[in-house]
């Protein structure tokens, strides 16, 4: 709390005005995260149209948030669950994995996409992928957030080697 | 330096006969990743073979020494350069990844891969997904290596969608 009245400028009693403790400010910043990020799944893109393109649209939409909220999503990422602002949310964290993990399921049985990799497999990876970001995006860097948001995107939908790598298909 | 005697069952000065310091420690765990990591580059699948072929390689393996090396993978993840030891290993990470983008640009030219996203971009979020799993992954865990490797493999290579998602290609 020292520090963040030192960084705002604040005296201490006036930051403890509008701040009850360390752990509402934490809940605070995950909340700011976390609030935008579950909504995604409410978002019309993710609610209506084929299995895959409502994938497409959350992962797309996940990486522009993460971009947007960079300190917050990395600080998610730190979380091990040792207080109930903490436990929160993991239980967002899990909640989102689950939904969209559903989801990969649905397009793998309607043929959409690959179905030879476990649902929460791929879930984690294009996540693990997708949180990476963190480590080293920079506002105001030279990549744009839609230049990565779609990279992201190309990957986990086509990959790098797409039609161009495999064998061509037998007619 | 205590808790690793504590959890060695040594006593201090044996500990101390072993490893002169916690820096040391540091840097031995770092070697013990590091040196098979980068020593992937030299062997015979990432030398020979079209530019997508020794890339294939060097992804596949990365994954499986990530999966043997989890905890030394996660160590390595959090060095920010604040001491030499943190600072070689920064530059051992920014070598692999300048060998690999060479190559991702290498195989792009060749036509072998895409070419719209920038080969460093690539490197990162290839390796931000793979290195991903050292949060999660547990040793004799329900997912095989092997397993996880493929999936890894197959998500960058190919992608989710591959030619299942992407509209038909017009003859």
């Amino acid at each position: 709390m020292e520090d963040v009245a030192r960084e705002t400028g604040l005296t201490k009693s006036s930051l403890y005005y509008h701040v009850a403790s360390k752990e509402e400010l934490l809940a605070r910043a995950l909340e700011r995260a976390f609030g935008p990020l579950l909504a995604i799944l409410e978002e019309p893109g993710a609610t209506s149209g084929t299995p895959l393109d409502r994938l497409r649209h959350i992962v797309h939409r996940s990486v522009m948030l993460t971009l947007e909220f960079v300190q917050e999503v990395e600080l998610l990422q730190r979380i091990k669950g040792n207080t109930r602002t903490e436990r929160n949310a993991l239980e967002w964290r899990r909640r989102m994995d689950r939904e969209v993990a559903r989801l990969v399921d649905e397009a793998a049985r309607a043929g959409q996409i690959r179905s030879d990799i476990e649902p929460h497999l791929v879930t984690r990876l294009i996540f693990g992928m997708s949180n990476s970001i963190t480590q080293w995006y920079r506002q105001q860097g030279r990549l744009e957030a839609a230049e990565i948001a779609a990279a992201v995107s190309a990957m986990v939908f086509e990959g790098i080697a797409g039609a161009r790598g495999r064998p061509a298909p037998r007619a």
